[in-house]
């Protein structure tokens, strides 16, 4: 499969709804709008010419395990050499350790171009770049010194060590050891699953940030602390600690999922001892921002597979007759139900890409917007936001991928033509790093009822000038008065939904679901009306880019009359109260 | 993955719902309710204990291609050969040629079985009977007496060979040709893609039903002729057939799935010159209610796999405290979303099990009614319930399956688990034996607009009888005016669609998935309130079994307030119009 970033529509939205350079000086770092640009350019050659066509032999050949050193496919190697080679790795790494400091906002549009060409690819520096934010954020100097310089270029790498067979959402049952050593250090004994890139042969050393527990440590989750544990100790040698096994996993073949065996490896403490969770926490908004990106880049190739596909497979003739007549049959792209598929994917993954780049904005402000007020506001925005950007886009990247399968009929069950390999890659991001359905309960439990609708209700404030801007009477007015409709009818619903938690805390788990879907649908309602605003206005204004802009305002209009009808049935689910998924008992569900 | 049939549940249905034993008894089949259920619990232990154990391992081992010969998994031979021989096969075959001829809706719960054991097995099988029906009322006397009765034992297999690269949706566009032979034979020369079947170790023989064009047969679809063409010629030599490579999927690996070439292999004529089309046909009803039943059968397993997972897991407290305080954590079915996800599969499969039996009653009533009239009523109402059950269960097959993906977490997305499998078999039903996109077009443009809506509006009155019976001012007053009212709501959409295809033809394929969706969720609410009445009824009359019936008012209540919902967003989007579908021109989908 091909893949061609999707330049042009990034930019509209870097540029022309967000203005990406104006941020970029807010925050004090430069960055104009040309060498963005140029580096987006660049990003898309690398992603499409060298990242992309390993990812279907990726899936093919998978990783291998042979005497405890994991073989990742063919090319990654090599690909990963010039990822590091040409600074992609260090992109958004800090500054004082070598790193370029970009804005997640600049960056992101890289981030969703790595995740479409290869998700597989990708997660190995992924998980880098967390590792990097938790250790910049809490690890003590010397090991700052130590580590940092070497992660933020991407001569090695970094993982995540949480899950443990009997403790995956709930870390309170974490059962790994660390006992306290006479130089300070610690020994780290127990067995993690689902490590990604727990070993690999990208890097030569690979330093695991590990949860654990200390001997004197509380019960539950307070008792609970972070660790680095390196693959390689200071001096040169091998730690205690292996890949025991890999996974056999529906998607992300390429990706090495491991189960790890620490036998009393040494470690050091990162941040407080018991305070691992939160020190965890601090790097949960930008770890699930960068899962919503892996939703949107799925979505993006899932899209231009089906569009390439609907233009070529002739099939049929138009319900209005042919439109090709000198050909066998009519391009699929004249069936109504096939513009329906595609219009879908676009409207989804347009729509998402406009959330994206307008929560990695409130995600900047929040680590550096100039003012404390500013950052204290935007890091409620992103809080707000994050769950949804995880959950939601997620839930779009498998629903886009699954209609680019239906797109191709019976090809798309057949595995060289790559769609239902999207299918299996993106399903895992629905499950890790949080599964939806807790995204959902966040959202609900701490997002919302934290400050009972507050932050909601100036997030509708702020997205009803959008409703403003459209005007009265103009092409766009029928649209902007639903879209502000929804608006409103979120903030009630936003107002019921804690009303009635605060009545049954059951609701929390009833409603979530339903309400993060709803938020999400209205969301990008909102964001769809922006962009058709943004379309007339350069119209209006004589832009050459006629086609560009009118297909703005066309797949506006098809998401707001075929999309956003959606939010009405989550609305009315979530209105259904949870009596009716509390009243069967547990032994009656079958017979 | 364990498989235990869901014999109370498909008791209910058949029994207290549809009343098999009277529907047996209007055809003038000698099968009573007790014989019937013997058969069932037979059946449950065959598909349990011998067919289910199988489906793990052939999807790790797939089918295997050497020198022309297909090998299917380990045990599939085995089980085949207990298949056969304890009559499995022949069940529901002509009694001319050694069937037992059972009607399709005492049937149809075995096959349901079969499917959610193992989908793979079953393609094998369930295409023979497909070939038998086509053979069985097209084929010549002497063709049916060389072939029937081993094809109807299961000694022979059948397959159905339609598909070719260029022609798949428009079998307009097929190549293959058939040259006539001084013997009366012809001389069939092509290739074929995507033949289930098409070679195996199971059978010694394998009856292809191939579509083929006659040297001066008329372009498009009216110059198909179908013919039988063995594997193994009547004197015991090769065929000029065979396997040319093995289809790379994504499920069903224990399925083969063939490219078949025919290199002027003999074969003879089924039905009329240029009729091969109109020969499918009569037998698509009973092969795209099969589909249907895999859909439904993957769904039951799904459900199974994950009912039984969150019984088990422990993770995290519910919301209003600990449940089982003596133990690490609760058992996530205390969770309301957990539970949401439970009673979506629960009530989707179950209400797809009511759906599917009342078809079936029409599609025996189809071939076998007393009188004319009943066979044309019949005739009509399975027609337009056939591409609903085709596209709405395999739907809900592969979403079911998704759920149980969803509810073991991590775990789902492992394989050994099994969840993520049945994700990958389930995807292919909802594309083959045409696409649920074409099935929503076939609803809408033959059925609907075949005769204006007349046949859904008896349907309508025969549903509403329900609503009647649910009586007035008893437990089942609101939920029997919602159902009501959305019966009322179906036909007024129904005259709308209908109105405006009438005006633009494109809007057939702009209304069809949805109006398609939303008359499923519909039906789905008028059978869980006919469920709902029984339920009472029985309660009412003092059963013992109040757990099962109880648990089937709360599923109802469930269906219709937390499912029934979607059909508002099929409603709202279908009235967004062909326009917005239609508007943009194809070269501007993407810049």
């Amino acid at each position: 499969m091909n893949y061609q970033a999707p330049l042009r529509d990034m930019r509209f939205v870097l540029h022309e709804l967000f203005d990406v350079a104006a941020h970029c000086q807010q925050l004090g770092i430069e960055l104009d709008r040309d060498t963005l640009d140029g580096i987006l350019e660049e990003a898309a050659r690398f992603t499409g010419e060298v990242v992309a066509p390993l990812n279907r032999n990726s899936d093919e050949q998978g990783c291998q395990l042979a005497d405890g050193e994991v073989i990742t496919p063919d090319g990654f190697r090599d690909a990963y050499r010039q990822y590091v080679a040409h600074g992609w790795a260090s992109m958004t790494g800090p500054q004082a350790y070598g790193g370029q400091g970009l804005p997640q906002m600049a960056s992101a549009s890289f981030h969703e171009m790595l995740m479409a060409a290869s998700l597989s690819f990708r997660i190995y520096s992924g998980l880098t770049e967390g590792a990097v934010l938790a250790l910049h954020r809490h690890g003590s100097p010397a090991l700052q010194q130590s580590y940092l310089a070497r992660m933020v270029s991407g001569e090695w790498a970094g993982t995540m060590c949480l899950t443990e067979p009997q403790a995956g959402t709930d870390l309170a049952l974490l059962r790994t050891r660390a006992q306290p050593q006479v130089d300070g250090s610690y020994r780290i004994t127990g067995s993690k699953i689902f490590i990604s890139g727990g070993e690999q042969d990208l890097t030569d050393n690979i330093v695991h940030l590990v949860l654990a527990r200390l001997p004197d440590a509380p019960a539950g989750v307070r008792g609970i602390s972070l660790f680095l544990v390196p693959k390689l100790l200071p001096g040169g040698e091998r730690n205690a600690l292996g890949c025991g096994a890999l996974e056999h996993k529906m998607g992300i073949k390429g990706a090495s999922t491991c189960v790890m065996n620490f036998d009393g490896a040494q470690g050091w403490l990162v941040g407080e001892a018991n305070q691992g969770l939160a020190c965890m926490f601090t790097m949960m908004n930008d770890a699930r921002f960068q899962v919503g990106l892996q939703g949107l880049g799925i979505a993006e190739a899932a899209f231009q597979g089906g569009l390439a596909y609907a233009r070529e497979r002739l099939q049929s003739r138009a319900l209005t007759g042919p439109a090709a007549a000198d050909r066998p049959a009519d391009p699929i792209i004249v069936h109504p139900d096939v513009r329906r598929m595609l219009l879908t994917q676009k409207t989804l993954t347009e729509g998402c890409r406009m959330l994206a780049i307008y929560t990695a904005r409130q995600l900047d402000l929040e680590h550096a917007a100039p003012g404390d007020q500013a950052r204290k506001g935007a890091t409620r925005r992103a809080a707000l936001l994050i769950p949804i950007v995880k959950a939601f886009f997620t839930d779009v990247g498998q629903e886009v991928a699954s209609l680019g399968v239906q797109l191709y009929g019976g090809h798309g069950y057949i595995r060289e033509w790559g769609m239902e390999q999207l299918m299996r890659d993106s399903r895992i991001t629905q499950l890790y790093e949080g599964t939806n359905g807790i995204q959902a309960l966040d959202l609900v439990r701490r997002k919302l009822l934290g400050d009972g609708g507050a932050e909601l209700n100036l997030l509708v404030d702020e997205l009803a000038l959008h409703v403003e801007a459209a005007g009265v009477g103009g092409g766009l007015h029928a649209m902007a008065t639903a879209v502000g409709q929804r608006l409103e009818e979120w903030r009630v619903l936003a107002g019921h939904v804690v009303e009635a938690c605060q009545r049954d805390p059951q609701e929390m788990g009833a409603v979530s679901v339903d309400f993060l879907a709803y938020s999400a649908y209205v969301l990008l309602a909102a964001f769809w009306l922006q962009a058709a605003v943004r379309a007339e206005t350069a119209l209006a204004g004589g832009s050459a880019e006629t086609d560009f802009y009118r297909a703005k305002l066309h797949a506006a209009q098809f998401y707001w009359r075929r999309v956003l009808p959606r939010a009405t049935a989550h609305r009315e689910a979530l209105l259904g109260g949870a009596d009716c998924l509390m009243a069967l008992p547990a032994s009656d569900f079958a017979f």
